[in-house]
C-alpha cells in the first residue's frame, strides 16, 4: 500500500514525466531530468506496460519518448490526461501524429540540434564509401598490406553529381559541405527551394537519373516510404552510391541489398535500417558498404544541447510558456 | 649474345625508361607507357639490380621511380647518363635531391593531380575518427548492435579548432573543406600565407597548444622529420586528434603509439607510417584510430590524370620541350 502510494504521488512537488523506454539523451544525462522531474520509468517496473500505464492514466500529462518505443494510438488512448509528447528525435515517424492531432496533444521534436552532426556524418559516410576508408582500415588491421600488392582504387569526389533527397535542415547542410568539396549538387524536395541555386528535380527518379550518388535526408512519411525503390536504384546505375542518414524505410531494403549484392549499384553508406537494430546479414561481407548503428547525430556536444532542448520544452509546458520546438499540426 | 643485344638496344626507336620498381600508376596504366617507350624493368630481370644497372649505364637517361624504391645517391652514381627522374608522388623524400642537384639531373613530381583526393580523404579520416565511423561499422558487422545497449558518443566537428601542418596545395584544400563544416582553422607553414585569413602560428607547438586537432599535410624534410613529437602531442591534449596524410616520419611513431595506447591523445587517422607497409600492431586493437594503406590519393580519376602527367613529362624531355611539373632546384 505504501509502495503504491509512493508510485502514484511524487515524493515532492515535482511534475511527472512518463518514459516507456529511455531515449539515449536521457540515459546519458538522466541527472538533469531526475533533479527537476519525477520520472515514471515503465521500463524498470515489474508491471506489464498496460498495467503500468493504467496506474498513472489519470495523472500523466507528459511522455518523453524514445524512437525505439513508438507512441502508438493504443498507448495514447491509455493516457487520457496526456497533453504533450516530447521527442529527442528530428524525425517523428515513431509517434502517431494523427492521433495526437485528433486529441489536441502537442508534440515537440529536437529542432536543429543534431543537424550539423548528421550532415557531417553523412559526408563522412559518402567519403568513406567513395574512398574505401573503412575497407582500407580492415585491410590494414587484417595484416594484408605487407602481403598483398593489390591497388584498390576508389573514386574521386570532385565533379561527382550528388543528389540530396530532401533539402531540409540536414539536406541543406550536406549540400553546402559537398559543394565545398567540388561536387555538383542537386536535390529533390516537396517544394523547390528558391533560396538556393542548387538544381531542383521534381522527383527522386529524375534526380537519380542525373546523379552519381543520392544522399537521403528527408522525413519518413507515407509519401516517402520505399521511395528509393528498384527503379530509382537502377536509374542511379552500377557506379551509383546511396547514403541514408534519414530512416531505413525510405529505401526498399530488400531491393537495396539485392542491388548491392548483384552489383546493380556501386555502394552504400547506411546509418539507418528498416528493422533496427537488425541489419541484413548479406551486407556484412561487402567491402563497398559502410554500416552505422543509427548514430549520425550522436556526439557529446549534441547530446548536451539536446538535453537542454528537452528540458526547456518540459519546463515551458509546466509553466504554461510557449514550447521551444513544437511540431506544427500540419506535419 | 642476341639476348644481350636485345637488352641494350630497344626493338625499335622507342626511348628507354628505367623502372627499378613499378609505381602504382604504371601498374594500372602500363599500356599507356609501353606503347610509347621501351620500358627497362629491373624488377623482372633475373640480374641483381647492380648488374642490371651496369648493363644500361651508358644509355639510361630517364628513371620513372616508385616511392617504395628510393632513388639513392648510390643508384644515381651507377647511372652516369641519367638526366631525368620522374616521380608519380607529390612528396619527393624518396629521391636524393642533393645528388640530383649536384649532377644537374632534373626531377619532376606529379604536380597537383592528387591534391583534391588527398584533401578529401584527410577530411574523411578526420570525420571518421571524430564520429567513430569505422568503429561503428565494426560494431554493426560484429553483430553487437542488437545485443549491446551501449551508446558510444563521438565528438562534434563544428567549432573545433583544427590546425593544418603545412598549408600547401593539399593543406589549403583541407582548410577550405573544414571551414565549410564549421571548424575554426589555423595553420603553421614555412612562411605565413598572406593570401588566406586563417590564423598563422609560427611553429607546430604553438599550433598544437591552440588546437583540438592537427592535420599533417607538409613535406617530409630534415626539418619536419619527427616534428610531431611527444611534446607536441601532449600540447594537443587528451582529446586531441591527429590526422596524417603526408609522410609517416613527420610524426615520431613510437611516441604516437605510446600516446594513443596510454590515452595521452584522443585518436588518430593515419594513411602513412614510418616503416611502410608495416603498421605498429599496438594500433590494431584501438577503436579510436583509423588506418589506411597509404592511398589517400588513389582514385580511378587521379590515376588516369597522373598517367597523363607522367607521359607529358617524359614526352617533353625526349622532345626537348619544357617539363610539365619540374621541381625547382631550391627544393
Amino acid at each position: 500500500m505504501d509502495q503504491q502510494n509512493d508510485h502514484q504521488s511524487p515524493p515532492d512537488d515535482l511534475h511527472q514525466i512518463l518514459l516507456l523506454r529511455p531515449p539515449p539523451v536521457f540515459t546519458i544525462h538522466e541527472h538533469y531530468f531526475s533533479n527537476k522531474f519525477h520520472i515514471l520509468k515503465a521500463y524498470e517496473s515489474p508491471l506489464p506496460t498496460h498495467d503500468f500505464l493504467r496506474e498513472y492514466a489519470q495523472s500523466v500529462k507528459v511522455v518523453l519518448c524514445s524512437a525505439a518505443r513508438p507512441i502508438t494510438a493504443d498507448i495514447i488512448r491509455e493516457l487520457p490526461a496526456l497533453e504533450l509528447v516530447v521527442s529527442q528525435a528530428t524525425g517523428l515517424n515513431h509517434i502517431d501524429m494523427a492521433e495526437c492531432r485528433r486529441r489536441g496533444i502537442s508534440v515537440t521534436n529536437i529542432g536543429d540540434v543534431f543537424s550539423d552532426d548528421v550532415a557531417d556524418a553523412a559526408v563522412g559516410l559518402f567519403i568513406d564509401v567513395m574512398r574505401r576508408i573503412t575497407a582500407g582500415d580492415r585491410f590494414v588491421r587484417h595484416g594484408s598490406w605487407p602481403v598483398s600488392g593489390e591497388y584498390s582504387l576508389g573514386f574521386k569526389l570532385g565533379g561527382k553529381k550528388v543528389g540530396i533527397v530532401g533539402l531540409g535542415n540536414i539536406g541543406l547542410r550536406v549540400a553546402i559541405r559537398l559543394d565545398a568539396m567540388g561536387c555538383i549538387v542537386s536535390y529533390t524536395s516537396r517544394q523547390q527551394k528558391h533560396s538556393t541555386t542548387f538544381t531542383f528535380y521534381p522527383n527522386v527518379l529524375h534526380l537519380a537519373s542525373n546523379c552519381d550518388a543520392l544522399i537521403v535526408c528527408c522525413s519518413l512519411t507515407n509519401a516517402t516510404r520505399h521511395m528509393i525503390n528498384n527503379t530509382v536504384m537502377r536509374a542511379l546505375g552500377k557506379q551509383g552510391v546511396i547514403v541514408n542518414v534519414a530512416r531505413g524505410a525510405i529505401i526498399d531494403e530488400v531491393e537495396l541489398v539485392k542491388c548491392l549484392v548483384e552489383g546493380e549499384i556501386g555502394g552504400a553508406g547506411l546509418d539507418v535500417f528498416e528493422n533496427e537494430p537488425n541489419v541484413p546479414k548479406e551486407l556484412f561481407g561487402l567491402d563497398n558498404v559502410v554500416l552505422l548503428p543509427h548514430r549520425t547525430g550522436f556526439t557529446t556536444e549534441s547530446f548536451h544541447d539536446a538535453a537542454q532542448v528537452l528540458l526547456s520544452n518540459l519546463e515551458a509546458f509546466f509553466t504554461n510558456k510557449p514550447l521551444l520546438t513544437p511540431i506544427s499540426s500540419e506535419f
